[in-house]
């Protein structure tokens, strides 16, 4: 079993703040602040160059790999950090592509998060081999699977709603067409237990400053199957993911295994902050976090309906269907989310109209969703939105 | 005129060791540690997500980009940071073959970063339009500018010798041809000044932790002309690059100007680290840091041919035609690159024999150099380098 008081205390969180938005930036980690100003001074500092090799920084991205992998299911070796999510989408995409070579449909549906369609696009106009991209409604996914697939790329957990895609269903019907699977796991991985092996994933990735909790901008990962990988030759092909790096070959030859996936030089000092936060999902059992998520998120629907009768439910009431967010319709939510932001109840807003709110068990409790629907059913009964102050539309991100 | 007693003094070097790697990963400026708890604690630690807008996270990739831009000659507002030099070198590419379609030789050089031929080889394997990735020595280069070249790709200073290209007249050749000139300045950015203004360069890259000091992992740069990121369609369309980021639209419309090339979330805390570097830089003037790295290259092959004549110049000896680093070759250069080390005498190795040393006048003085030759004097006149433990080949990095 895991000690949820035990992980909350390792976070810092600002006082009374009850902060509902770990799903788009999780917070910080106590440890990783004395990691980091390690990581700077004794290491960087210290050993300059040598850094690479004494330090482990070389190393770090197939090590923490391994830890995020068991998080996801995923196999040992198999799973390797860098880059950001949209880079780690492109390459598993290019990667794919090639293995169904004379098949043209690219299916991903219109919940998947922008940038990965925006990084598809990108990539097959340039490659410019008449490949579709099949942009079509999440529940229109399964009807959409038919023997013109090439790869199916879905994110499992719906940004804007939680929603989750059916990943063992999904993934054997585009098998069975003969299509290839991509799975995104920026909001379920370390948000529930995911079953890579078990849903018999080609392609996974993510990243690692939402529910990971490594911190802004910190690297992406990407997992290959390995009944895949010694098949896959990188698109991008950099000097990290060659067999021998520095050897300075002039020639490329791709790496053993997930290593082929690396491409140049990792992000050191995210690396550590990442390296820091994966100490406490160590100790993490995934059944345990599923069913405390679940039992936050209950609670959360459930209050709000009894205390706030204007807002929508946009999520999927039954539990099994939705990750570890909720998110309710309100026609006002802008100015709704921004009044509850100044009362420190801090969710976060995507147009047309849907306030987010994600549950991490690893630091958000029974008692911190008791607060923030106290705090929402005064903004909402009171209309405490409707103040000229809340309607202004900053930069949203 | 710059102070470089003053600039010396911004950095943390290790007790008694002078440090001629810089040129592999630049040394910690003190200010940088601060810097970064700060980053940590008060931005990521206390304003969570509103840090990318509060603490200006989202606008430093371009913000940081023009203080760049001076150091090399560009226009404001077209340096952009982020990824590594391996995407930034994918992105020019795929931008410039987009330019001249009907082009098929993309001419590059042996003694280009292995790494940016591989992401070249990568990209039009990827194509699979029948480009050919034409690789001659680097003297030979001028020689192989035709009608038929598409994309001339080159590393304006040698990794292994500091030799330079010359910019301006490979770049006006290559545009007689009708061809596209992409510069990787990985070893002349903070080296040198660099002119690509002045040189009508089209494309430029580079990386932030060599001579910019901006720590290990830290973010690549891209430029693209004025003339032509208007009809740069990214290759990598990532959403931070597209015209409107948080509207979360389904397709990708490229942004305004260097925006476009960006691709993914940012390194927060490696971005920090390389905005506390340029406090640094913004105080350089490029004329005196290149006359005080010419009178430290100098001064150090003047001393070493007097007292190590077993050790033979691998560098060019006119000082117009490298850059901040001196290498020599020697049969038994690994060990006694050791054996250097093991005295505080930091340089490194590049097989089969080449020993490099980076003289960066932000911290390195003719003291220094004094003093390193009488070590590698000493080590070379006494054989220290013959002696086993030397000889073990490490994971050289």
């Amino acid at each position: 079993m895991t000690d949820f008081a035990a992980t909350k205390a390792m976070f810092h969180l600002p006082e009374g703040m009850i902060y509902l938005d770990g799903n788009s930036l999780g917070p910080l980690p106590k440890a990783t602040e004395a990691r980091i100003a390690k990581t700077v001074t004794d290491e960087w500092g210290e050993m300059l160059i040598t850094g690479w090799n004494r330090a482990g920084w070389m190393a770090r991205p197939t090590d923490d790999g391994d830890r995020i992998g068991r998080l996801i299911g995923a196999e040992p070796s198999h799973v390797v950090l860098g880059d950001t999510l949209s880079i780690k989408v492109y390459q598993a995409l290019a990667a794919a592509i090639d293995l169904v070579p004379e098949r043209k449909v690219i299916l991903t549906d219109s919940g998947n998060f922008p940038s990965d369609i925006y990084m598809a696009e990108g990539l097959t106009k340039s490659l410019g081999r008449g490949h579709e991209l099949r942009v079509v409604a999440p529940e229109d996914v399964a009807d959409h699977i038919d023997d013109d697939l090439a790869v199916m790329m879905l994110t499992q957990g719906d940004y804007r709603t939680g929603r989750l895609h059916d990943m063992a269903a999904l993934t054997q019907k585009a098998h069975a067409a003969g299509g290839i699977a991509i799975w995104d796991l920026a909001h379920t991985a370390g948000a529930m237990p995911v079953d890579l092996i078990g849903c018999n994933v080609d392609f996974a990735v993510g990243c690692t400053y939402k529910y990971l909790n490594a911190g802004p901008g910190s690297p992406a990962f990407i997992y290959v199957a390995p009944r895949h990988i010694d098949h896959c030759q990188p698109a991008l092909s950099g000097w990290l993911g060659h067999e021998k790096p520095f050897a300075f070959d002039l020639e490329y030859r791709p790496g053993t295994g997930i290593e082929r996936m690396r491409v140049g030089t990792p992000s050191v000092l995210q690396m550590a902050a990442l390296d820091s936060a994966l100490t406490i999902w160590d100790q993490v059992d995934m059944q345990a976090l599923r069913a405390a998520s679940i039992a936050l998120t209950e609670q959360f629907i459930a209050d709000v309906e009894a205390r706030c009768p204007m807002l929508t439910l946009a999520s999927p009431r039954d539990p099994q269907q939705r990750g570890s967010q909720v998110s309710f319709a309100f026609e006002h939510g802008y100015a709704a989310m921004q009044a509850l932001i100044a009362r420190k109840v801090v969710g976060d807003f995507r147009a047309p109209d849907i306030m987010r709110f994600g549950f991490a068990p690893l630091f958000i409790d029974k008692a911190d969703v008791t607060k923030a629907v106290d705090v929402m059913a005064d903004v909402m009964t009171n209309r405490l939105w409707d103040n000229p102050v809340y309607k202004q539309v900053a930069r949203v991100t």
